[in-house]
């Protein structure tokens, strides 16, 4: 088995500056572990809980944006495609194609996805239990693109809020795919502030430390320099400034659970 | 107040004769009442539990024979849309524009949706709470279209199973949109076979008296001259044999809770 | 069948006053409907959020109020038990005994509550399926007892949430059972206030119309002329004064849906 | 902080001859780690599911039994108590009482096992939030006996299901009680078998981990040497042969989550 890596970033595209800014220091996170990662942000939020939301800077500029970043950084990027026109433009670019967990069971974005050829992460939607991933996991690999990961996010517990269920991680490991767990959105409240999304950004390392315990192949961990004004999913995303910390952290439960 | 309307017809469109043969029956299930509906089919069935459930006749052939059904029967019909790029096809033809409950927070689709300025039943996610839907509504208002419907079809209740809940009905109903209840996806087992999702259709004709009991506008009910053997979510529709019955009950409470 | 009968009273036993004050408005609600009753109180709050909340005017003291009731307006009495040594002494008083919802495993407390021979009422905890009552049932029915009712009263759903199934009336009905619906603790909100239970009263008639619409044997409504003000459960208590347009509205559903 | 604990033992007290053997499994399982433990078997299985199932020796006979373990082993040992008059009684022999989940808001029963001045083990209450065992200890300190622990068995997620929350132990930790893990009822399905619980034994070990790597003062593990075959709980029982290695394995995580 091999150390997790992190698929880490912000939520959402804010400029050109800020990506390059946030690459840079995810990469300096990551450097004191030589933890691998690919940097995750998206140039559309296309789900928002209200139309007030801001949506992003859009396609054909954000790829252009995540280009640079992984010209500069050399590292893979990923983003999040939610329409199956979008898949082709978007792979060109980026390294993993990311399916959003309220799109999982969408067939045709699962083929136009798959058909990319480039990695998946599949996100278990939010009232899927995790044996159903494994019929998710077949709509994308019927193209014969095996380069599948399954996410755990939460799964919908009473209204306004998100559990995980632990046991849910083998389970869908039983596929034969990876299996990541993002550890940001698991602490979401869908709906909790209204017009947003609340979360509670202080049980991240909880729940990571938890996942790496029972084994995970990657943590998704969303970040920014300053939470708490970011423009998408502040109250879950941790501090930048902590996330090497965590990062070590977090290795050693890998290192544990795997016999590295 | 005005009496209870209907949303019916089997969940997939067959065939042409199929779908004549069903909206005839249907037309005469609602005679004797004299109850007005709109005849619902899906021509593309796009997020099916597994790869290997049939998709359906597709969206050219599938609008029309919707189009005949309605210059036959002289009813409107309804049906679903899953991308963006579908919605101006659609609308040419159908009355009512369905969104999914998957999709019920995809900003692009309630927008396409929204400007067609076809009237619009926005199923409720399983992921969200009732009061949830008005910033869902506000997405596809924002457009202008201001006809638009919502739809409980039942919440995530652990895993494999919904739930109804009825004070949800005048929670989304504070809104000022009218609300539907679909009581053959409420009864639904989400996955519940594996490869494809269970139902309890003994507990239709229960949940939909509740439902009108409470107060609601409409009643979306799937059926089939052959539930068991249909090619999708046989288990929770109807009979249709059985649909005129359930319609006379159903208009019974209805009239008492609204006082006709 | 037999028109719904109700079992209705204050939350808990405030004073000899206030019990006979109460029970001659719940008497004056259900006379213009003939409506039966039982009237409920409790005079021992034995699980309360906190230490701190107000237990009640204790057993002996509370019995001997209850028999007084019982004697001035005619009318059978209920409350509930809560370890098997008050049994027999409840039994010499009360015409129903009631099991909590908590209580509604501990095996003992059935049998000592069935060996009394008194009809019982016995709650479906909030931790079971209502497809498990028929275990609970037999247990209390294995002394002979066979005067039983089982009582929906709402199902965990997530955090401080209840919520009602209505599947599970007729699933409960199976057993033989009459089947009683407590339209004032569905409402609840567990531990919805920190140190004390929230609730939502506008929607008991919501939830008690849907029960009846789907039929039930009774009703379970908890009732205060000033649940704002009242020791226990003031939230999801109604307004007495309110309590027969309540009745006379249920007492509609009810003769629709047994064709009375 | 010191190292995890554990509690262990059969779920039923089977016979004198059958605790004496699994007493010393258990001593043989915790000795190559040095663990500490408390022996754990109940006389008396007040709430079973189905009234057919055995209840157990009785208070009597068992409380000899568990004498005779503590004697033999030199190893403390711990009972749950159903009824207030049965606290004193197994005060006298037991070292630690523990209240069930589904009692864990009876205020009688916490008084009057707190008042036995004994370390109390209070299991959370399937219906209760994390957040709300704050008021449950409260209860059972207002006797001036803060010898409590807490311990999570999972929460009701639909029917038949429990999951566990994770962050529920750094929240039930904020009471500044030590926090106990109970893996296999974590695991149980309640009622899952029709007249008696299941279970998924093949997750105790993954639940156990992340326990450790969040970090708790013990473990709760029930073990029989033959548990497909136990009168109680077996599906959720792990095999004793495998509990030294578990054991192992759990150490390790609780020493880096602890920093030993």
């Amino acid at each position: 088995a091999n150390p997790i890596s992190f698929i880490a970033g912000p939520c959402q595209l804010e400029s050109r500056d800020h990506a390059l800014m946030m690459a840079e220091k995810v990469a300096e996170a990551c450097a004191p572990t030589a933890s691998k990662f690919v940097f995750k942000t998206s140039y559309d939020k296309a789900n928002r809980s209200s139309i007030g939301s801001a949506r992003g800077i859009g396609m054909e500029e954000g790829l252009k944006i995540l280009s640079e970043v992984r010209d500069t950084f050399g590292c893979p990027v990923i983003t999040d495609v939610h329409e199956t026109s979008h898949c082709a433009a978007a792979a060109e670019v980026v390294d993993v194609i990311q399916i959003p967990a309220f799109l999982c069971r969408q067939t045709d974005l699962l083929l136009a996805a798959g058909r990319t050829m480039k990695p998946l992460n599949i996100k278990k939607g939010q009232f899927l239990a995790p044996w159903e991933m494994g019929n998710v996991a077949e709509k994308a690999a019927s193209t014969g693109n095996d380069q599948i990961m399954l996410c755990e996010r939460g799964t919908s517990f009473g209204y306004n809020t998100l559990i995980n269920d632990f046991r849910g991680l083998p389970t869908m490991a039983e596929t034969g795919y990876p299996v990541i767990f993002d550890a940001t959105h698991s602490v979401q409240q869908p709906g909790g502030r209204g017009n947003s999304s609340g979360g509670e950004r202080k049980f991240v390392a909880t729940l990571a430390r938890a996942a790496c315990a029972v084994g995970v192949a990657g943590l998704f961990i969303e970040t920014h320099q300053d939470p708490d004004n970011a423009p998408c999913d502040g109250p879950n995303m941790i501090q930048v400034d902590q996330l090497a910390t965590l990062i070590a952290q977090l290795r050693d439960y890998d290192a544990l659970s795997k016999g590295l």
